[in-house]
């Protein structure tokens, strides 16, 4: 089983992708697309999709993972945060790749087992859990990591979830 | 000049395709993409997309315009909004197409010469501009032809303009 977890931004977009092999869970890849602000809008979302698209195809995951959005963000960069998404729900569907969401409560549950753990314990769990030397940099590599893992963690119990 | 406006939203995506030709514009195509709500979030977007491309690919507009959306909404809606939108002007931006943006200001004084004009009066010289019957509906019809209109009436200005 292979999952990749995904942090969509339209500056920076990490990814992670993990796979678990008996009841061990090994980092294949991990890193982050960034786009320049020079770029136009709709420059950065294509640059976006298609890198997502080349490593979802050499890394052939079996689910994408993305976390659910804070909602406590303002509208306007919903709205930014909404495009990137959308464009990185879209690469994994038109491989035919399914994708799942989570809550940030979720991903804390299942990552450090307290849905309102601090940003920093999750990833020092992310580090532990993955056996990693230094929690992964930038942050939202991280958190792409830790969205990965929960779902590692919780599929046994997908009947029960949501799928998107 | 062809251009095609979209006005996206993850249940129904309008547009709107309009062509000038010396002083006159024609609509050449105008209609909307539905979503059941049954769907997958996942195939929801899939779906605008490849509609998206197929009409893009028929008429070959020259420019895409989007309105930017309000930010009086709530944040939650304004992600969902987002996805639509980024799904969009990927759709453009894969097949080479421009991609213009304006504020629905701008909007309503380039089609109503007055910028705090209501919705219904948008509606009523969109109808009277592209000497149609009746208003084109759904609303986000409407306000795909409405927002290709300001980029019709307003592009011999466009190097004061910001391309996305």
């Amino acid at each position: 089983m292979i999952v990749m977890g995904i942090d969509p931004g339209i500056a920076l977009t990490g990814y992670g992708i993990l796979e678990k092999k008996g009841n061990n869970i090994v980092v294949v890849k991990q890193g982050c697309i960034i786009t320049k602000t020079s770029m136009k809008t709709s420059e950065r979302l294509l640059f976006i999709y298609k890198e997502l698209v080349k490593i979802i195809k050499e890394f052939q995951p079996d689910r994408i993972v993305i976390e659910e959005l804070f909602f406590n963000k303002n509208a306007k960069t919903a709205i930014l945060v909404g495009q990137a998404r959308g464009v990185a729900i879209l690469a994994a569907a038109n491989l035919g790749i399914n994708v799942w969401e989570y809550t940030p409560l979720q991903v804390k549950q299942a990552v450090v087992g307290y849905g309102r753990a601090p940003k920093n314990q999750v990833q020092e769990m992310v580090k532990l859990l993955l056996g990693l030397k230094e929690i992964p940099q930038p942050d939202d590599v991280a958190d792409a990591l830790a969205v990965a893992l929960c779902h590692l963690n919780s599929w046994p119990m997908e009947k029960y979830m949501t799928e998107r």
